[in-house]
């Protein structure tokens, strides 16, 4: 799920040959992997489960723990259910289907042999029985759906409130091919599913939820270039599915595919005593950062982003290095200069349940999706990982190609990120009062593979002039940090510019753009930078403010003025 | 002159602590060094010359040997004379001062003895003794006036065509303080300047001159993008001064300042012999390509290049890091994947004079004023060079930045190039037929510090809608060579689109823009990006081409079309 050769602070790790390290889940533990932010979770181990190999309880099993494999793509996602008193909340508008007498009747054994594209993909919902073998190709939410196959669809679109739609029974009214056992079916009624979002942590009031199940937000930006370093409870939020709930006493941390080396198994206690601990002070971006701008341009798939999906924090852990080295990882391919952390801290207290607690990757300089949360499984690997992630998500196109001609094998996956700033304040449709004289404007400024970002320049009218802002690289007042080391600068720089108001305009249109050591310059404008997925938004950024006249001015101005008359 | 800790290639040699490795030329010996393409040549050795130490001989020894050091940058210039046979023809339009009776005289020893700002900065000039102290600060050309300090002008302005102005002349008279004593006035006029650039090279005749003396030019576009590797007869040339003649057989490569290692001196056979011969394929780029654009925006300082000060050679040579640890530098700093070259061929010969012969540095995926030629001396250092080239020039600024703003310490120098893309066919101007129904349009593309390009979008319609163009990148009907391993794509690719012409329009505005694998884009537009050198131009590339009708199609349009009348 993660390459890491492309990653600055890992290339040093990778120098070798072509070895790759790929996170990936462990099978039999109560712990979980994010790919990206994709969560993972495996329910509580019910013994009987092979290490490292795939197996699913159907039937009422999947109460207790259900997980599975994306066919085909080696990405793993799975669902426990800890909680079977509240009835399924997602599911409410949801109507059941009417048998139909006149189709056969399949027991669930009959139906867990349908579990793959080859053998029929079968699912029941509500006592009945569906082949969707050919809607597969057509699911929007992509393989997931094989999640399900050869059981029941409840516990998954428990998942994804998307489901609860009367189009989305219709559709699959369409694939009905019998009906469930009346002895599977009594198992079925025994069962209620339960919210499995109940267990999410707390979350900051001031977030700006895009999507509350699963939980996706972010802080408002005026308030997310307050803090250099930002406050764990704001810092954005991107999950794909519950946040696990992981014992830390039962954690641990397999590290496997060490050529040479041997296979590790760590607890989380001994992560944090075998290993010097490390701090590097990283922001981490979603891909997808500012897609709100790409669909104003035209509709994207994703979450609507504005511009805060991007937060700094200071991280700590074990390096990744040390770890491979006490591995038998070969001594020489690694760098003293890997900053790649198996972190179990953020902000000096312990991960947060949303930031993968017990423990996360943080790649520095690297996508939000390749710092998995909740980690569980390392393999060291020759080749890029095959998960959906890394192969057929987060990867740029050009604006000309639609998801008719998309080859997600033509395009590289999204590892380091481009040159990116927006403007925290003031905010789109602000009010500057013209008595002000002057206009502070504040924003962030960031680059991907450990580029430093040299400068930003600001515009007051559209981007015809500019000035360059002050940029400020440790909290306001603190005294400046010392320049990061080449090539691993790897937290933002916050900025700030003061200037004097123009005369004249009643608008102001406010423009920023950055440019870090390798002189990369965020492009004009977002319609040529457009893609499907809408990630990479990069653009400069714009916000327009109001130049409020003072009232003795403007009373000025709406006094009517008598002009003397003349013969001609 | 070289800061090698931000190359990608050298990263890995530069892994340990901060140590830097600066080239720098040696003294006594004749060979000669580049700081980028400013060269600089040491004259015959004459002996008694330190080694690492600046020395010059004043008066009539100018004619044999005349070598310079910016006073206060590190950068080390030198001017040989070779010929005193042909009269310096750069200066024909200079007339001589008279002399001014009341004037003091001076000997030439006393003139030696201001060779510095705190000296006092004293030169001679047809027999007359300017004190030049307090012109120092303003000269156009900067520090490199005090190479002239304590000694004669003519052979410097021989080599800088821009000194044969009248009003030159006139504000050198302004500093006159003296007549040069009879007896060194007769010493100098028995010593004829000849042509430095009388032993220039023959140069390929398609090549565009953008300076003669010294020699810049680059290839026309439309047969740049011919060739996957750049023939080096029409390989960029960019020249500072003279290309040095450096005779091979007495040729060393001084290697210093390893720590806990050894100084080296190598002869060229020794650096072809004890060392693997690697080859790498590599573009090179001046930090001015396309300056000609930003030209149209606003004067910029410098050469007008087009979109050609960039080609592709294959260059062979003994790697940087072998030849380091020979010199005893800690192999665990020295990665296996360091690309540096010390080349001794280019595009499988001997360098040509031109682009560094016997030795230049090749420093893939970096700026082309890195790539140091006529290579006399590698310096290991922990400091970045202090030279000229390396601090007071090649970097970028701001829009807003002038040159009585500019703060050459603001900004890094330059390193890693950012991404780049031009069309180099059809050209501007060019007139497509209506009748061949689809226009192919060619150009390259190549970004900095190993980044893989990885799509090219061209526009037909000024950048409204967009096509993806096929990538190249080994010669046309070859093998496509495989793809680099990560961070190490040194060389550019090609790309080709042929696409149906629109219909109705006469006019077709292609554009293209690149992405690289960090999904770093071109900015739109060039007058956002300006910047008072001219440097790092990489907006969108436009050409406009007319489209003509068919003959038939015209006739039909240019006869008169008789309407119907009708009553209302």
């Amino acid at each position: 799920m993660l390459l890491l050769r492309h990653c600055r602070g890992l290339t040093r790790v990778g120098l070798l040959k072509t070895q790759r390290v790929q996170l990936l889940q462990g099978a039999a533990l109560p712990v979980a992997v994010c790919a990206g932010s994709l969560c993972a979770r495996w329910g509580s181990s019910h013994g009987g489960h092979k290490s490292g190999q795939y197996q699913r309880s159907h039937g009422p099993n999947w109460r207790h723990a259900l997980a599975g494999l994306l066919a085909g793509t080696g990405a793993v996602l799975a669902y426990g259910l800890h909680h079977s008193q509240t009835e399924q909340a997602a599911t409410t508008i949801v109507q059941p289907i009417a048998p139909a007498s006149s189709l056969p009747i399949y027991t669930q054994d009959e139906v867990t042999k349908h579990r793959s594209v080859e053998e029929g993909v079968w699912v029941t919902y509500k006592g009945s029985v569906y082949d969707i073998t050919e809607f597969v190709s057509m699911h929007p939410g992509g393989d997931k759906i094989l999640l399900a196959a050869g059981g029941a669809l409840e516990p998954f679109w428990a998942l994804y409130a998307v489901h609860s739609q009367d189009h989305v029974l219709e559709i699959l009214s369409e694939y009905k091919v019998g009906e469930l056992s009346a002895e599977d079916r009594l198992m079925q009624q025994s069962v209620k599913s339960t919210d499995p979002y109940s267990t999410d942590p707390e979350r900051h009031p001031a977030l700006r939820i895009n999507s509350l199940k699963p939980f996706n937000a972010e802080p408002p930006p005026e308030i997310l270039s307050d803090n250099y370093i930002t406050p764990s409870a704001i810092f954005f939020k991107r999950n794909h599915l519950p946040v696990p709930q992981v014992d830390p006493k039962s954690y641990r941390l397999q590290v496997e595919g060490v050529p040479g080396g041997v296979s590790l198994s760590l607890s989380l206690e001994e992560l944090k005593t075998h290993f010097p601990k490390h701090t590097v002070t990283a922001t981490l971006q979603c891909a997808g950062n500012r897609r709100s701008e790409m669909n104003k341009v035209k509709q994207v798939k994703g979450l609507n982003w504005g511009i805060a999906a991007i937060s700094n924090a200071t991280w700590s852990g074990a390096r990744l290095k040390d770890v491979l080295l006490a591995a038998g990882y070969r001594s020489e391919a690694v760098s003293e200069e890997g900053d790649v952390l198996l972190a179990y801290q953020m902000n000096g207290e312990d991960l947060p349940a949303d930031h993968g607690y017990p423990v996360r990757v943080v790649v520095p300089g690297t996508v939000g999706a390749r710092n998995v949360k909740w980690l569980g499984k390392i393999i060291v690997s020759e080749e890029e990982s095959s998960s959906h992630w890394q192969q057929n998500d987060y990867k740029g196109f050009s604006p000309a190609t639609d998801w008719d001609t998309v080859d997600f094998k033509s395009a590289p996956a999204i590892q380091e990120l481009p040159i990116q700033s927006a403007i925290t304040q003031p905010v789109e449709g602000a009010v500057v009062e013209r008595s002000a004289e002057e206009v502070t404007v504040k924003g962030y400024a960031w680059s991907g593979g450990g580029r430093e970002v040299v400068r930003v320049d600001v515009s007051l009218d559209g981007g015809r002039t500019w000035q360059v802002a002050q940029l400020q690289s440790s909290e306001k007042g603190q005294v400046p940090a010392p320049s990061p080391p080449p090539g691993r600068a790897w937290a933002w720089k916050l900025w700030e510019l003061t200037a004097p108001l123009p005369p004249v305009v009643q608008e102001l249109e406010i423009v920023c753009k950055a440019v870090d050591n390798s002189y990369n310059m965020q492009p004009d404008s977002v319609a040529p930078i457009w893609n499907l997925r809408g990630v990479l938004s990069n653009a400069w950024h714009r916000v327009k403010v109001t130049v409020k006249e003072d009232e003795e001015k403007q009373k000025l101005l709406s006094t009517p003025v008598v002009f003397g008359t003349c013969d001609k």
